[in-house]
């Protein structure tokens, strides 16, 4: 028997296997409110119709935002908003007019649905709910894309010289809890969150 | 009215805005028969239980193998295998007996499931199927987590000094087209696709 070079990876870390992974902002307007909050577990789930699934845990006031307009915006920022983006997922946006605002975000509202879609994201996705599933703690969101739009730095594929993705990679603890951020060319960003846990 | 950055993305180019992606190999065993490819469509999707999505279609052999088998694996390989994992998805599974090693792969079988997991991989998952749900062209496969395993570079996080996540990032044509792999370090493999399109 030959020995196998794994030890055990406890359930509560499962998902931290899936990383590096690009966080995406989700964003959503009902009755004046704008929410954002960055997602990690989102990806495609069709080409036609191109549907897309994100999993949220149904808590996030951005969730019933969401719920709410039965529509809603993914945006991709580059790596220079990676601490933006860290910042979106510190606060609520329970009873914030504009949480995007509240790290220096700004928004125009999409010509299809009407939802935020964030300035200076370089790629961008309308969607109407499509449908949702609860699982286990997590709902996922489908949406169908009803319009995409990206800057120049997206034609065939994204250039990566020029587009930064941010790449997810954990916390960090230097003194005090930090989310990592990591560049595709080896830079590193740490955002110390503001709940220490 | 401000001038937007943006412009359009035609629905066939959306998936492309989600790269790079870290893509898995799924592996499954049905009837003597060890089916193996890459999936980029996957995600967690629940902590407790820990839940894990891949989308895939159907038409795959692989996918058939997993519905006979009801369980199969997830596994991570480091950036040297992106050869491999580019291969895999060149061939079909489909009247192969052991197609991992029509790529150099050797397999053990996981102790809970029986399913086949890459002998090389950097993190693997043993999943039983939990439940599916068919989404546009592709069907989301919900896997239960029953085992999780990973080398000594997973600790509380990946140490990304030692473990190179394959980075997904499309195809490219250098006189053939090509599969494109980036390391998280800014190194790039690119993988000549068998079958040119």
């Amino acid at each position: 028997m030959i020995a196998l070079p794994w030890k055990d990876v406890e359930p509560a870390k499962i998902h931290r296997l899936f990383y590096p992974q690009v966080p995406v902002v989700l964003t959503a307007e009902f009755q004046g409110h704008i929410g954002g909050m960055p997602a990690i577990w989102c990806m495609p789930l069709s080409f036609n119709p191109p549907l897309v699934g994100v999993a949220i845990a149904p808590e996030h006031a951005t969730y019933e935002m969401l719920i709410g307009a039965q529509a809603f915006a993914i945006n991709w920022l580059n790596f220079s908003f990676a601490k933006q983006v860290g910042e979106l997922g510190e606060e609520s946006a329970k009873g914030v007019r504009d949480k995007l605002s509240t790290v220096g975000l700004s928004f125009v509202k999409g010509s299809l649905t009407g939802q935020p879609m964030i300035r200076d994201a370089e790629g961008v996705l309308e969607c109407r709910l499509h449908e949702r599933h609860r699982i286990g703690t997590h709902e996922l969101i489908v949406g169908e894309v009803v319009a995409a739009s990206a800057t120049e730095n997206f034609t065939e594929y994204w250039d990566f010289s020029k587009y930064k993705p941010i790449l997810y990679a954990g916390t960090e603890d230097v003194g005090r809890k930090c989310w990592v951020f990591r560049s595709g060319i080896g830079e590193k960003t740490i955002v110390p969150l503001k709940h220490q846990v």
